[in-house]
């Protein structure tokens, strides 16, 4: 990995490269295969995962859990959004909170509201942690929804190198942040953007995607957007009482120039852009794409307490 | 069973026959024998069972985790009283949930404040799924406490058969549906019910339960009620700021002129239907019934596993 | 143990005797060991801890449920502050959780806002009790902190006896009671108690201390004081809004005349009486203390656990 924290931790998707990718696509293929078929796990681990979240996310909570119960671990669990003090005093609080923890689990999975409050935690931390969505805005990050976003592109399309992927919605968001950077690990991408002037891309994000071969292309037409794109990345808006504009919801009309293979994925939970009278299209891959879910995280956890050695059995 | 929805979810008691209730409890009394003796248990399983309570109830959830520990399985656990998003949405949001967790877990246990929702979640849900409690009022059902009442009416009475019932309190909450409806999967079962005006059965449901051979007649008189029954089930009201009229109460001197082997039964949490006064007296049989919640859960996640294959070793 | 309720349960400090604790912290070594070497744990055990907190401790509450896992037991867990009933009900309230709750759990670690509600649920409770903090203020205990305390103290020091302990705060905390009556088990201990006018001890718990031989001396000066500590055991105050006064705050020039081997100790989480410009100092040994928390609880629940027989394999 580049740039890792001490003790392998995953705080940002900029961390790993393609081969790091390739190699946790080939486990979670690996893992989803297992699950299916209800074989019993080849690897054990008595390792303990403690689950930090410091701002609620029962999907992605449950979603970490288990896939540490699937690869034989355990789980401490933690869910107390009050724990992340307001103010100057988060860094403070949650060094203190590392520094208790570390003698209790084996890895740290953390969500927290504040922006960088992962990377701080892995200064204090003896033990590997994961991001689990930090903040909101630049800077914030949520590694592992990127891999299990570009693992079912791979899947669905066979390949992520060549895609074009239709963006819709609020670009500074952290599910975005770390798909757009995720996305410049591979070759001729092309990402479509379809987002309100608020929520555009900074100047300086487009000039690290560009560096790193992404094209990101604004556009004004979803339908037309929609006719060239392999993938729509709907994601809704950063703040749910905002008022989602018509021409940025999906629904049959908008699909009906579509590709017949567009496959429609969201990060979930859903608000208007995603009306549920998509569910039983062939567009539809939301709900395959939070399945990733599971083997998807059992891959990072599996490297992580892999490369930490005395955590696995 | 009866009309059992996809992969033998348990959403109501009415799914159940005579002889299904007849194998649940003798598999109930083969699992308090195991564990009145510490013996370990005789089947593994590395299934998952995933609890979510999106309304408080502390000891129904515990309970159903311990008999997933109990039984060698793992537990994923949630209670977010929010989740259940008020209004007409919370069919589209339960119905994502559904979908989201269908990867995480071999067997949820959904307890929820609408009717209806264990179905309604049953029915996207590739997993079985045991309704922990939903709603209150028509149609509401509580499966499994009723399978432990009827299993302590059988163990306290030699059989459900023929037994003599004064249930105590609120008709409409759900509880009472779900027993009565088991009650009349038996033989010559008489239910004398005091209740208030405003929480009678309705019509319908007293014609359904005369077709099915059980026979409800209201009384007035609690004490001349204890006198001629076997067992007293008191469940106070729903609302719990409803004020219990003083001759809808439990008390020693109700008691006076009971038979010597009426047994009390209360779901619990009780209210002044149930003063502490009576607990060292021989009627007092709610903390057997209460113990009894984790052999009976074990019971019917034992046969809901046993039913799907993949998930039992 | 002295005064031992029914079953081997936790309650106070003041069960133990002198030899009681230098097993467990025999024991606590061994497992820290075995947790730094990563060796597997020897002995196993299917036991079920359940983790009852209706006071919040996220960090109590992790350390014990650490310590199961890591004992290769399985937890249930319940955090609900809700769940302590105001008023005269709590007793009744605590009573039936504790009859519910028997058939549930092999052992229970209750925190409970109230004083005597552990010592009160042991009593209703077929199962050890584990009192993870009961109150605030005359009578309240937090005795598996003491252990912990006393342990780290043996460790940095080689040996409790002989130990001058300058206590820093507010006196009437439980964590501060429990400490007290520990270190009144060993011999030729000085307190050295720096506190303000209205959280001093009282009469009757300055003259039992002398009783068992433990010098308690109050002091002005802090500096002073910390001159002839081995240990200081700052504290805070109960009431997180009391402004701490400024000679009550440790810093680095109130430590510029202590013993080069003076460590701190706190129970965490600080307050402004312990500043972050001392974690990196050779005096600050808080973190050690908290980390030590696995490994006394292990010992404690091992303790308890091959006390009753038939809940360890």
């Amino acid at each position: 990995m580049r740039n890792a924290p001490p003790s392998w931790s995953l705080i940002s998707i900029e961390q790993l490269t393609r081969s790091d990718l390739e190699e946790l696509f080939a486990a979670a293929y690996r893992h989803r295969s297992a699950l299916e078929s209800g074989e019993p796990c080849s690897m054990s681990s008595e390792a303990i995962v403690a689950t930090l979240f410091m701002q609620p996310s029962t999907r992605t909570r449950l979603s970490f859990e288990a896939a540490a119960l699937r690869l034989g671990g355990k789980i401490l669990s933690m869910s107390d959004p009050a724990a992340s003090r307001a103010g100057s005093e988060w860094k403070e609080s949650l060094a203190d909170t590392a520094r208790v923890l570390n003698g209790y689990a084996d890895v740290v999975v953390l969500r927290h509201p504040v922006v960088g409050s992962a990377a701080h935690y892995a200064t204090m931390s003896t033990v590997p942690v994961v991001n689990g969505g930090d903040g909101a805005g630049p800077g914030s990050e949520h590694p592992t929804q990127t891999i299990l976003d570009l693992f079912t592109i791979d899947d669905l399309c066979g390949s992520v190198d060549g895609a074009t992927v239709c963006v819709l919605g609020d670009l500074s968001q952290r599910c975005v942040h770390s798909l757009l950077a995720g996305l410049s690990l591979f070759s001729d991408v092309t990402v479509l953007a379809k987002t309100e002037e608020t929520t555009r891309l900074t100047e300086r994000e487009l000039q690290r995607h560009a560096r790193h071969g992404l094209k990101v292309e604004y556009v004004d037409d979803l339908a037309e957007a929609l006719r060239r794109s392999d993938i729509v990345y709907a994601c809704g808006h950063e703040d749910p009482t905002h008022e989602i504009p018509l021409d940025m919801r999906l629904d049959p009309r908008t699909l009906r120039g579509a590709r017949p293979d567009l496959r429609i994925l969201h990060p979930l939970p859903r608000g208007v852009e995603l009306p549920t009278s998509l569910d039983g299209t062939a567009h539809a891959a939301y709900f395959e794409q939070a399945a990733n879910g599971v083997p998807v995280r059992m891959a990072v956890l599996e490297r992580i307490l892999s490369s930490c050695g005395s955590a696995v059995a």
